[in-house]
This record gives C-alpha cells, structure tokens and sequence, in this order.
C-alpha cells in the first residue's frame, strides 16, 4: 500500500493511493495515519480494504507528511562510505545517531525557509523507515517486521549551525522545513529489499547525488535492532537512515542552497519530492 | 500554581495542588495537561479557579511527568562551569544542546532501569523549563514570558552510550526511565528569580550534587531565546537546562548507579523526587 496525508498543513486528511496511482480518502476508516495504525495489524485491516470503495479525492491537494503525530525522529549519520569520505570522517564503527525535531517535519514539496542568517543550508536525500509495533532490543533478523513502511526524506542540515555553533548536530538539523517526508509511507511488503533502492538528488535540474541503498554501511534492519537497544522505539517514530555522496558540503568548493532553488529527490518506488527555497522572511530584501 | 498528573502510566489524571500541599483533581476543568493549556491564556483560565472547589484525591496516587504529549525534550550540556570542569570540558562559548527521547520520559519517583550491559548510569539533577506559547525567535528580554513554568528533571545519562558508542551524545541520554520531570509545573509566577534556585541531589543518602542556578554560563531566558533561533518551541516542549558539579562521572574513582541505589533530588520550591535503581530484566540474576 501506498498511504499519504493530504491537505492544508496542520488539518491534513488520511489517504491512499490506489492501483492507478489515484489519491482516495481514507477518512472514512481511519482518522488520521498515526503510529497506532501502522502496526501490523492496523496495516493488515487497511490491507483489507478495496481501494476502490474509498472516495476518489479531486484536485490535485498538498501532500503532508504521511505519519502524524511523529513522537521522535532518529537521523544516521556517515551511513554511506561515500559520504563520510566526502566530510572527511571516518566510516563509523558503530552507527551515529542524532535527532531532527519533530518540528521540522513536513510534507514533501513544502517549501524550504533558509534559516535567519543562514548561508550553509545543504540538501541530504536519505531512506525513511517508519516504525509499526513497538520497538525493544529487537534483533537484526527480526526488525523489519517492526517496520510499517518507508518513505523518502530530505535531511536538510545548516552546516555552520551543525558544525561550527558548538556542541552536538541537532542545531544544524532541526530548523523549521527541514524534514520533508513522502509523499507516501509505501509498506514494507511493497519494499522487499530495502537494501537495493536507487536515490538520487537535484538542484536546479543538476543531479548532484545518486547513490543505492546497497552501498549503507549499516542496513535498515541492522539499524533498527541497533537503535532498540538504547530507547524504544514507537509506532510512527522515523529513522532517516543517512546519505549518499553528493551533498554540498562535499563539493569543491562547498555549494549551498540559496532562495529560488527547486529541490527534487526520489527513491525507487517511494515516489519524489519538490522543494522551493525561499529566504527567511527576515532575510528578504 | 502548581500542576501535577497523577495516576497509572497511561492513564494519568490532571491535578493541582492547594495551598494546603493536598492534590486535586483538575480533570472535570480539562482533560489532560497538554501543551495546549499552558500557554498564558491557559494558565490564566486554571488560575481563575477556585482550588477548593476541585475534588480532593484520595490516597498517595503515583505521579507522572506533570505535561504529557511532550513533542521535544532538548537538553544543555555543560551549562555550569564547575560541571565542564569536572567532566574535563571547556565552558561553552554557545549552549551545547542536545536531544533526550521523549519515550525516556516518566515519572518523578519511578524506578529508574540500568540499561542492558550498562556500567556506567549517572545522575545529573537540572532545572526543567516547560514552554507555555509558541516560541520562535524570540528576544531575551520576552522569552520568561513564553514559560510556562519549571519542573525538576533528573537527566539519566549512560556515560559509556553517550561518549563510547561513536557519535552524538543521545545515545546515552534516550534510554528508558532516563527522564524522570516532577512532581510538579511549577508556574512560573511562583519562580520570581529562576536564576537562584538551590538545586540537590543524593544517592543512598549521600550528597553528590549541591549547587545553585545562579551560576549557570547560560540563564534561562538565554537558552529559550538561543533555541527558538534554531527551532520553533512548542507548548508542552521542555529544555533541561543543565546539572552543576558532583556527576558520578566527574568523581575519583568514578562512580555510577548500580541496582539496589536510590536516588533523591530536588529544587527549591519545586518539589523533589525518589528513584529505585534497578537491574534491566536482562541482567538480574
């Protein structure tokens, strides 16, 4: 299944996209996609549903992020060996984890506020994985079947505000419009092989990242047993599993986002996103 | 005024304490604390009411964190000079932030669980700020006013997660039963001067920590005003705002929590809390 939250942000209404790729209200069955429904058996009785009892939506309505209520966001740093080459750390030991705010959680073609003052604001297409049943010290072998689904994900990162503002990487991560997310969750039964999705990134029509989930130093499964051992992990948490080569940062020299730039990054499967940057409304001549 | 949530994990009830320390039940006036009714204009509606016409609970209820639906828990690292010293860090020239689960949230006097393998659990008692109102950007000058009020936080932290494990210090901080707040908000009319506040805290009844938030690097109203630069600060959002010297990790020999443990702590006028230490079910022979 593909599921999507659709609407004015903030009032966003449960759907599902169906065979034919069209958008149907899913209201009428569930109220919201929350994490309590993407359980496996919350995911089975949508299963069960014929898509083409559900009311077709009209139009062409903005996409929200399709989990509401996310309780926490856990972001995997130096996951590609592409990528940590390109910053100049070392490929990890043990996966490196950080947090997003949950406020910088948004639909997938929202537009993109360069933060006040920003000048380091970087674009990082990763692999989303949302979490269904509650999840402790899960093992490798059995964590996916934690997993309700995926979707694509644009950790934007303010470089000077992650690394050079002291301290840990939150600063740099958590600004407002800087967790896109889907357009869909696309369930896991329709992933089979998480480890082999092709994503890529572009700016301005210029592809600047293209990479495959192959090439993760630690896999989806591998990451959600590791992160279950430190805190639990809840229906409608999201990890973002970290990014290929190709981010600004790693350029030479370095190239960031600037207002009137369009954003566009996908994921096999899991659909595409469009970002607008605009300038911070204090930052507007 | 000072607002509590009483009852099973869960299932916690609203209350307010009188002026006579008994609780009461606030549920017939709103169904839960939430972010949404401790903004100005919310607080002002639950002063208006008259303590002595709530019901009287009966009995030693257990207390929960005193806001549920806490959308982000963002912590201070290093905000008291003699603690920097003591962990061996310089002080700060920006606040060091850092993000705690909201799944370690709990209770003021829950039992608190040594993590599966872990040797090195440590306590650190802070200063706990709940935000009232949306806050973005603001000044320092108006930040106290989009506070809804104070709480004490024992901010657990596994000191080999947080500084062995690779990469950002959440892994060490996010553990289950790692964020006991309580027992009370205390509103912030109630804390005139946040900045001199005697905080405390002992295990098995000996003092490890005694300081005073007057000698903190970064007050208060500097750190909401320093984060809402960052991120937007939601209603129910709460910032632990750092721990004064006597960490276990900054003794010689170093010295952690074991099973069997108990901890005490609290904060001039906002209460205090008690915490079994306990074994993870794993690990208990």
């Amino acid at each position: 299944m593909k599921l999507a939250r659709y609407g004015a942000p903030g009032h966003e209404k449960p759907g599902l996209i169906d065979g034919d790729g069209r958008l149907r209200d899913l209201s009428g069955v569930v109220p919201d996609l929350t994490g309590d429904v993407l359980g496996n058996t919350g995911l089975r009785r949508l299963a069960a549903i014929d898509p083409a009892s559900l009311p077709l939506v009209e139009g062409e309505p903005r996409y929200g992020a399709p989990v509401s209520g996310i309780g926490k966001m856990l972001c995997v740093g130096m996951n590609y060996a592409d990528h940590a080459a390109e910053t100049g750390a070392p490929v990890p030991e043990q996966p490196v984890l950080f947090m997003k705010a949950t406020t910088a959680i948004g639909g997938p073609n929202d537009t993109v506020v360069i933060p006040r003052g920003s000048v380091k604001t970087d674009w990082e297409v990763e692999l989303g994985v949302i979490i269904g049943d509650v999840t402790r010290e899960v093992s490798v072998e059995q964590a996916l079947e934690h997993v309700a689904g995926y979707a694509v994900i644009n950790d934007l990162s303010e470089r000077a505000f992650q690394l050079e503002h002291g301290g840990q990487w939150v600063k740099g991560k958590s600004c407002d419009t800087f967790g896109p997310i889907g357009p869909w969750l696309v369930t896991r039964d329709e992933v089979p092989e998480p480890q082999d999705l092709s994503l890529w990134l572009e700016v301005n029509g210029h592809r600047y990242q293209s990479g495959n989930t192959r090439t993760m130093v630690f896999g989806v499964a591998a990451l959600v047993s590791y992160i279950s051992r430190y805190m639990t992990l809840m229906p409608g948490d999201v990890i973002s599993t970290g990014t290929p080569a190709g981010v600004g940062l790693g350029l030479k020299p370095p190239t960031y986002l600037k207002p009137g730039d369009v954003i566009e990054l996908g994921i096999d499967g899991l659909g595409r996103q469009r970002q607008q940057v605009v300038a911070h409304p204090s930052d507007r001549s």
